[in-house]
């Protein structure tokens, strides 16, 4: 940065900071909310404010929201008897983008990992675990990444909830749709042929 | 977005709103804000405050900073005798990222267009004119970008400076640095061409 260094200077640096952002990137949204700082920075400002004030895990499911049980948790259309575990607030606002899952979740909050060293501990599995059994939930379908920490993940809560005799799935994996063959992994293509489908199944 | 209506749905929108970001950058950016609420979100919400409150344009050039007399024009270091005429603030930043340039600058807020209705009188050309007697410049660099827009208003400047019988410049055409000539269009060319060094001047 050439020029001067004050709050306009540090306010360009921390939106360069941002996932996807650089310098140019930030330079640009800044030039953009400068075109009108009362109608698009205070509010700005005062939506991220209001955020950081009301954030909440749900103390169920780990989702954030603004209030301590979130908006999935209470809703009591949805369909209390399955539970889907994903691995952030990303992967449940991924599902609940496709509109097909009307369950419950559970946030792990990150998935095992020998490298970034996350434990079972950390992932809630027994608030997971405690909730089956006072909830009766019938089935646990594990969303994790298809990652090899997401598996790893998916096995060892498999292994833990085994005696639980609960119905425990996974997400299929295959092509992704509008996927073509040439462009895929071997393991996509492996893991799609294993698990073909009869016609009348699809 | 499928889920709940409240500030965080809001704050995902406002971001997926800013120029080169989306609702897939935008949610990565807030859950990345959303790690740790305190830390991420709070100084940017003050900061951004700080920028919308104090924000102003310099009453002598017309960039943007903290004070009413920018730090450029408040720079007794810089040389007094000579003006860059720039269309916004955007193009007066990658001036001085370029460290090359030690003058002033005038800033138009904008170039003459047709499309877009800019008149001349928008263009502060008689506070420049004032500028320019007043502060004896020597020399104005018309450094308006090198779209149809940004030509017609150099021109214009250039005939409505003519008379003050001052030395005006334009910043050169040619082959960017690291540029490849088959890369390049034809309207570059013929200028790289025309405006041609012999190998000391270069």
């Amino acid at each position: 940065m050439t020029y001067n260094n004050n709050s306009l200077e540090q306010l360009i640096y921390s939106f360069s900071k941002l996932p996807g952002l650089g310098s140019r990137s930030a330079r640009r949204i800044i030039l953009h909310l400068l075109k009108d700082p009362q109608m698009r920075i205070l509010p700005l400002a005062q939506n991220l404010q209001q955020v950081a004030s009301d954030i909440q895990k749900c103390s169920k499911c780990g989702n954030l929201d603004m209030e301590s049980v979130c908006y999935i948790c209470n809703d009591s259309e949805r369909d209390h008897e399955i539970i889907a575990v994903v691995e952030t607030v990303a992967e449940l606002w991924a599902i609940e983008r496709s509109k097909m899952y009307k369950g419950k979740y559970h946030v792990l909050g990150g998935a095992l990992s020998a490298l970034k060293g996350s434990s079972p501990e950390e992932l809630g599995l027994t608030l997971l675990r405690a909730r089956i059994i006072e909830e009766q939930i019938e089935e646990v379908i594990i969303a994790t990444n298809a990652t090899m920490d997401g598996q790893t993940t998916a096995f060892y809560i498999m292994n833990y909830l085994e005696d639980l005799e609960i119905k425990t799935t996974r997400l299929a994996s295959g092509i992704p749709i509008g996927g073509e063959l040439d462009y895929l992994d071997e393991g996509t293509l492996c893991a799609a042929l294993q698990s073909r489908k009869k016609f009348e199944e699809a």
